[in-house]
């Protein structure tokens, strides 16, 4: 039928720290969301994880964060956007070496936590991201939320707006996610997160939290690596969507 | 007569910190090395050094450190060889897209503080450097003390070795230098000072610090920028060296 | 005719980087905000500090801030309220035992920048920082603005609440700082900042932006130390106190 | 018989990381090492693990460190020994702090990775760690290696020097431990590692990788918390020591 990509956070260990299973997720995904360092993320690490992607033909996107390792870049940081700018490019260099030494190369761009959700509507720093990928390279894609400052602004650059969805969370009537504060905000139950997922990839629409259809476009669905049995989760997402027909590769 | 670089350390203030005038050196010398954020320099500050060493005309180097900072970079670090060279290309990276964005470029490789001196003779993290830089672009240069494990290794990896020497620094006979922690190891005088640099860049030589003559081959020659003075030292180092019918001119 | 406290912040060196003359400023002020470390202050510069605050008879603060070195702790972060408070609890043990180590000990707690700045409003953040204090010593003060929610909040925990006064910060008429991005914001001149202390110590009133009169009572007046010409200013305040029968002394 | 202490390194976790599952491994030691935020352990991790402590009658031990959370404090740095000193206090400091407002206290120093092995014979270090803990109380016992440089000065400088022994490390004939990269240096054989403990606790002795019988008096055993199977390995431990009627509990 057609095709989507499948994308994971990687490369979040650090130093004496592991998390996630990159390896075993290499298997089922198409584009790897490798952090920078500011969130997570060593060098070695970061190199490592470029090698095994590299290796397994996945993607490589930098997953440029917050400078905030206590708390996982997932905390809205009110940073002035110039700074935000270039602690951006500098993340994306970081990678590009990385990458580059491992053979591979940083083939888009997606902002972590507390980033990703701030400039869902923070144009100011919405914009700061926009101008930092445009600066480093113009044929960048950026992957961000449907409808999202940072996808407008990129598209308004020149740049390559990617949509993606989540495939183990709830929506909002709205198309915003329901907050992880709230009961059923995740989804655990294998069956539920792939008919969502299929949903997603043939209808391009989701069930929201109320039980109404919601048209949603997304060119990659976001499969969460860090969770308990994610990679059980992720195989089973792709094992549903190529038994449904739908090949899983690369947005580029 | 001939001609010789001029290096600086530069980009090494962090957020509310400020140290030394990068703008004001950049009148005198011809290579900065810029402080890449491990030991100083945090994105926006590398920017902005990168920004006006190119409106300069002075040559961008990556002055590479250890994650230090707290310590400045100057305090020895028994860092895993590999995990060192996975530091090193992070932040040759970052400060390449850095530069990039103001249409610069990183033109060659200088240790900084702790780790220069330690690959004076440290073998393994010597090699680790070398590996790093080859590994990112095997046309950058090493910038280093003449006789280093690290200039050997270069040379041997087929990389470009670069010597320099220090227009403030006493020397031993054997050709090191004085440790700052005995008398002497600085020099502050200007006279004196620029009496040193012009037989590094006539002579091939240095008088050291018990009156004889050593020869001793430097490409380039370091001129401090975080000192008191630093501004009219380095500007009268140049203008002697001028005066002496040398031009100062990035050696690359 | 009365007593009031000076402030001033102190001990913002790290490492390498140098930030005021706390020396010069214990000649003025009466009370010594400390950074603890996670926005400013390593160990070694803010045990230097409590002994020349010990040794200058000036009572010892802990400034406690968000971790933040890149930011200097003046960006606001949208941290866990249970975490903050974790975080105020070991700032002020640790300079507690370093105030201890020369002699000295934590009389009050001042937060810093951003964060003094979110808990005027941010009811979960200011209740954060009263529990901390409490936890660690229900006898510790804690200085804020007049009217601001860590004040409301510290008192009905039944701790005491401090207010202070910026004797070079222009207010608005409902008693907020003008920000620091509008014209006027901070005053340089010194006879219209001694007129504002002044008003201050005698009639508890400021004159606002608009020219107008309003009542603010303020137990302690904050300097400013990092600025040029912060030591001549803060002594010319405590002159122009001093002139008009005030005395300066630690609120405690 | 006699009565034995049984230490673990806890409070490792740090931020999104988790490290060691401290609650199941309270169930078997009688003193934790804590650690302070430097190599390991945010402020929220650190007050979890002393309230944890607390409820399971386990001590409280301050597990000091470089600052070097990328290298998780194992990497020798040659740090100033006054910055130690005073890295130290600010480190017994915070954990004081958090431990009394969840009702415990700090009831000894055990110096971390890096700094434990260089204090074996670094001098200057060991100084720097002695006095350190004397300036901040000095009652407070420091837990080394015997015959280690920083035991032996801490009972010149009158603090109390505790003696310990590890649980699953080989030993040199002359009492130092065989280096982890070496084969055979790391017990993971239960048996094997409650033979060692056992002839620790009865015969103050422990058969050395060459097989001879080596006297080695330890007033307290490290287990460790951080391995796989660490905590069933602890929990064996404990009870071949009680079934050898020895009591395990905190050395004070």
């Amino acid at each position: 039928m057609g095709t989507i990509d499948l994308n994971s956070d990687v490369g979040e260990s650090y130093g004496r720290w592991t998390l996630g299973d990159d390896l075993a997720m290499f298997r089922s995904v198409s584009s790897a969301n490798v952090a920078c360092g500011f969130h997570a993320g060593d060098p070695s690490v970061i190199r490592l994880t470029c090698r095994e992607a590299v290796a397994a033909g996945v993607m490589i996107g930098a997953h440029v964060g917050y400078r905030d390792l206590a708390g996982f870049g997932r905390r809205f940081l009110d940073i002035d956007p110039g700074e935000l700018a270039d602690d951006v490019v500098y993340q994306i260099g970081a990678l590009q070496a990385l990458a580059a030494a491992e053979g591979g190369k940083v083939a888009y761009v997606k902002p972590h936590g507390g980033l990703y959700n701030a400039i869902v509507a923070h144009t100011a720093q919405a914009r700061a991201v926009v101008e930092a990928v445009k600066s480093v390279d113009p044929n960048l894609p950026i992957l961000g939320l449907p409808g999202s400052e940072v996808l407008r602004l990129a598209e308004a650059a020149g740049l390559r707006a990617v949509t993606e969805a989540f495939a183990d969370r709830a929506y909002n009537p709205d198309g915003t996610l329901v907050s992880r504060t709230l009961p059923g905000a995740v989804l655990h139950d294998h069956t539920e997160v792939t008919e969502h997922v299929l949903r997603m990839a043939t209808d391009s629409a989701v069930r929201t939290i109320d039980g109404s259809i919601l048209k949603i476009r997304a060119e990659s669905i976001c499969v969460h690596g860090d969770s308990p049995g994610a990679v059980t989760m992720a195989a089973a997402v792709r094992e549903a969507l190529n038994a449904a027909g739908i090949t899983t590769a690369a947005f580029v």
